[in-house]
């Protein structure tokens, strides 16, 4: 164990002074930390000045955090951390339907309605169709699938972010799918919007002269016994903030056609949901523990 | 430039996104902190439930800081953040005094005293006297320093901490060199203490099976005209927290020999400073604008 600090040995220092009984994945988390920020600072020979400013700037999210605010998430989003551990813990066969953030803004429980019901309470927005199947990586129906799903409304706002304005449960729902694994509801085409940017996370988009705007799209959380939980989004086509979506969460395989229907006056957008079945990862993980 | 997230590329999306016109600095800065946050996250393959918890640690460490209280600073202390800027900003040639971490507790402007007074004001603790030279690399003294000093109480807490059970200024004080450089000051043996441990740096230490102490030690920033300024320590020889400081700031050039005078009833500390001219600094930086 070294003894004293060095600039050259900074991070062996550290991390030599981690307890021998110390659980081996905190070692192993706190040890590669220490080793990616002391790499970092080398890198660039951060000065005090600097690391006053970061200190700042911590301390100014943590403090921008409420019940309904949570600026270290939109940090995490921003910087594309969130999509790299929500890849990581997600990674599926080719086929199935891809992962994207969660978002803050899901909220349990939300109302189970019929099949083909609406979930714009507002009478805001332009009426669109959701359809399409859940299947299994087969191309099998997967019965008693739940489909949980949430928007914003047509003025960029979840519910929950405007209380006192929008119904409760404005645009979200939940529906179970029948034998055919088919779902359907009415919502609105989705519209684009911007992430909350008056706080320390919204003031590092400007100084990186990066816009807060998400491409407009729907989210879905869809789960069924013995598959593997989906959080994804549907994105618009044609949406004009695809390839600089404020978080990152586009996938190219996410982006689905909306198409107009009765003449003008509403739209439809169809996708099928390819789930994979638990027990993969069951095996995989029976495996490790041997 | 890429246009949607990959786990595989997810640094490079990110970092893509920076605008063509970001001053060069700030993306040297940023570009590096998302790639090393990366392959961090890469490296461990962090799960979602222990990126939950990194949120909430960063936001109960914001939501941790007050007026007097700065749980990042900690954080970076505990981590050998502050100490590796402070070693990266402060390189010296051989034979300069060394820097360490400057601390949370300094006070700006504490009172002017003459050399060989006392700062030591509640009478608590064991008395030491503190003294030596300021002088320059070749050393000829230096008239005209400043040398301000400041330390916790023999409870083990400086007078910003007990506003209401210290004297201000209890511990704290200036001295000004005259044409022989030499400096002697009053205060006490220096005592080792916990550094504020009852928060998310605290719980870190013990996930990490670290105590809090820091070896006991006398602050000084010293300052002269025409001379880098130097931000250290003085360690007492002998503590047992000298090889596992809390903060990392102990370097074995810092640690002086604590000797009994007066048979039995106090203590001494002899220590030089050696400054470096602050031209061999000015040239350098001249030579970099050509």
């Amino acid at each position: 164990m070294r003894r004293y600090f060095t600039e050259e040995h900074s991070a062996e220092t550290v991390n030599g002074r981690i307890g021998v009984d110390v659980a081996p994945r905190m070692r192993q988390v706190m040890a590669s930390l220490v080793r990616h920020l002391h790499d970092f600072i080398k890198d660039v020979e951060l000065t005090q000045r600097e690391w006053e400013l970061a200190v700042d700037f911590l301390t100014r999210a943590g403090q921008t955090c409420t019940d309904t605010r949570q600026e270290f998430i939109l940090l995490s989003d921003v910087l594309g951390l969130s999509m790299l551990v929500d890849a990581i813990g997600n990674r599926r066969p080719e086929g199935a339907t891809e992962n994207t953030v969660f978002g803050p803004f899901h909220v349990a429980n939300a109302p189970i309605r019929a099949m083909g019901e609406s979930i714009s309470l507002d009478g805001k927005g332009e009426s669109c169709l959701f359809h399409g199947r859940v299947i299994d990586l087969d191309g099998n129906a997967i019965e008693g699938a739940t489909i949980d799903v949430w928007s914003d409304n047509a003025d960029g706002f979840y519910d929950v972010q405007q209380p006192d304005l929008q119904p409760k449960w404005n645009n979200r729902g939940r529906f179970v799918t029948g034998a055919d694994g088919a779902y359907s509801f009415v919502g609105i085409k989705p519209v684009s919007y911007s992430i909350p940017d008056d706080g320390p996370a919204g003031d590092l988009l400007e100084a990186l002269h990066r816009h807060p705007c998400r491409p407009a799209h729907m989210h879905f959380l869809v789960t069924a016994p013995g598959h593997q939980k989906i959080v994804t989004h549907i994105f618009t086509g044609g949406d004009p903030f695809l390839t600089s979506d404020a978080v990152f969460g586009v996938k190219s395989s996410l982006i689905a056609d909306f198409e107009r229907i009765d003449g003008a006056t509403s739209w439809q957008a169809a996708f099928d949901f390819v789930m994979v079945q638990e027990d993969r990862f069951e095996h995989r993980s029976c495996s490790n523990v041997r």
